[in-house]
């Protein structure tokens, strides 16, 4: 009688959740374990973000915010665009949404009719194709390898593009794989999506964790691009669930509707606190976190090379190596049950990323001091020497 | 190119919002607006709460929680309801939501294949039909008035049930008109539903202010239903985005991949403070504030009926009069219209509840103070006076 939606029955739990719930179980019997599965920073929200964050909390006034978000946030985000990418962003195109999550469920709800095709990276983030498919829509699963820096291009977005296209979306840097999409690429792939009359989603919530260049948004080279962002990752601010989502003009009142159907505001006390993210101190203190990832995946890059691990592409940004397992002669899957069970180190398998290759691919994400990152290190050449 | 989802075009914006927007305008040219339209408690969050949040914030460790929430504020809801309700409820069908939003997201999320229907009474709170819409589903709106109390019964349901039909949901109390419905029609609703191979989704947002006897849940006459509550009104935290969903066992898997994927986890620092509405000093603090909704109601109610108004059942519940204009000879959106702009007053006008009767009925939040009230009936007395 209570059956299902077929939606659900075609999403997949993820994982590393899975994986998660036994780490937990292992530690609750006393066992030390080494996380190096889990996508949020190890550090504490920044202290200004926090102190913001009691402001707001000590008037008491904690209500409703517009759906479209705090007007003062809104402004800010806009001079950061300014400040921070050269670009010239009106505050009424930026949308306050909870996380990046609440982002992409209003681009793609804006933008999808049932049977619509969106062309996105695999490996890529699960959730994309699973709110595609929560409207009635079709994740277009496009392989991508060490050969295209794990992005999508214009030739494969070319070759895949058929009468039901209408949204390609890309991620970068990217998660699982921490690549970049160059300035160039964004640029092509802006002209031919335009070109073949589809729309571009961009999920930038990464942005900010670079390591060599800071990347372009895609708004340098397309006015009509939906960008998704968020306070959590670069700014620290995971479980405060704020974020945004930049629209073009058109989109302006079908997105305000929808905010105010599927969340009516953001936490109106987080918005005031992420205020503060874009204080000076507050963006001296990210810089520091960022070039401590740095430190942590120069010598995590260099430790899974020396055990045996291929990485494909140097990862750009983000906190992620996807690295390829092949040589291990054993399914990523089985390599990171028997690494918890027998050394107590917890990675993501590839199979949480998609269907191309999960099975010699393994997620190391740098989400833990450098001193764990080496126990972990330790803890795997014990295990490869035993394989 | 950018063309909008068909989805979108369905869905009508708020009127209320627009009419907070002109609202605004006339307050920013200095005119004292009345609002009499918000969906709000007028109270700050309790100092309990405030303290909690502070608490959680001063931590700094403010990361997602797990999908389905913490397990403590799981547990304090499931005491909650075998204190309150004598109901028990395991914890662990009880899933923490980013507000009622989140719950009905994830509740209609797990249910509905495209095309299903789901039936609801005319009127009732817009959102509803919005995000069956969302899932390419189907709202069927059931006309109710004064004879039915403004809510479903065994009658209504049976005479429009149909081959798509697949979810009944009901709200008691109800927003816009407040009524609650009784123990025995939820029982029997329960066991018609159950009959016909349907489920119940029954939104218990409004629970706790109940002015007459407290409300029982839907979850006493069925463990299949999923109910939808929220810590935003009785509880005084709207701005926290916080909330709950309790569903059946079956559903829990299905729930929990839901939300990791929709919005990862409600605001943690949000779910910590939540954790201090069920303190004994808490309860009591939130009992005044009820009477002290009550006696505004008591008061506007009667004040409502000398002024020309007709109110065919007094609301039990909520904070909500849906009265009805038609003695007036304008249609509720004139009569909103002129109000604001000769007298001052904000109120809702019918149409964003449906396309029942919206033309004669206006809603009334009663979620300012006594004072502000007797203002607004002191304009509105002078707006019908001058009709």
């Amino acid at each position: 009688m209570l059956s299902i939606s077929n939606r659900m029955k075609e999403v997949n739990p993820f994982y590393a959740m899975s994986l998660l719930a036994r780490a937990g179980e292992l530690e609750r019997e006393g066992r030390d374990i080494v996380h190096l599965e889990i996508g949020e920073p190890d550090f504490k929200s920044p202290p200004a973000v926090i102190e913001a964050g009691m402001r707001s909390l000590s008037s008491g006034m904690i209500k409703y915010t517009a759906a479209a978000g705090l007007p003062e946030l809104r402004s800010a985000i806009a001079a950061y665009y300014q400040s921070h990418y050269k670009l010239n962003i009106p505050a009424e195109r930026i949308f306050i949404t909870p996380g990046a999550s609440g982002g992409l469920l209003l681009a793609l709800g804006v933008l999808l009719n049932a049977r619509d095709q969106v062309l996105m990276a695999d490996p890529s983030y699960p959730c994309y194709r699973n709110l595609v498919r929560l409207f009635e829509s079709e994740a277009k699963l496009i392989p991508v390898g060490p050969k295209e820096n794990y992005q999508l291009n214009v030739d494969s977005i070319q070759s895949h593009w058929e009468s039901r296209s209408r949204v390609v979306l890309v991620a970068s840097p990217s998660n699982p794989t921490g690549t970049i999409i160059s300035s160039g690429n964004l640029q092509t792939i802006a002209e031919l999506v335009n070109s073949l009359g589809g729309c571009i989603i961009s999920d930038e919530i990464y942005h900010g964790l670079e390591y060599e260049s800071p990347a372009q948004s895609m708004l340098a080279y397309s006015d009509q691009a939906l960008i998704v962002n968020s306070f959590s990752k670069y700014f620290g601010m995971t479980g405060w669930r704020v974020g945004w989502l930049v629209v073009p003009h058109q989109l302006i009142d079908a997105v305000d509707k929808l905010a105010q159907n599927v969340f009516i505001s953001a936490p109106s006390h987080s918005q005031y606190a992420a205020l503060a993210s874009f204080d000076a101190d507050n963006l001296i203190e990210l810089d520091r976190r960022r070039l401590e990832f740095k430190r942590r995946r120069d010598y995590l890059c260099s430790e899974l090379i020396r055990l045996g691990f291929n990485i494909g592409v140097k990862p750009g940004g983000a906190f992620y190596i996807y690295a390829d397992c092949s040589g291990f002669e054993m399914s990523s899957s089985k390599f990171a049950e028997l690494l918890l069970e027998q050394n107590s180190v917890a990675l993501t398998p590839g199979k949480d990323f998609g269907i191309n290759a999960p099975s010699t691919h393994l997620r190391f994400a740098y989400t833990t001091s450098s001193e764990r990152i080496a126990k972990a290190v330790e803890r795997l050449e014990d295990f490869i020497s035993r394989l």
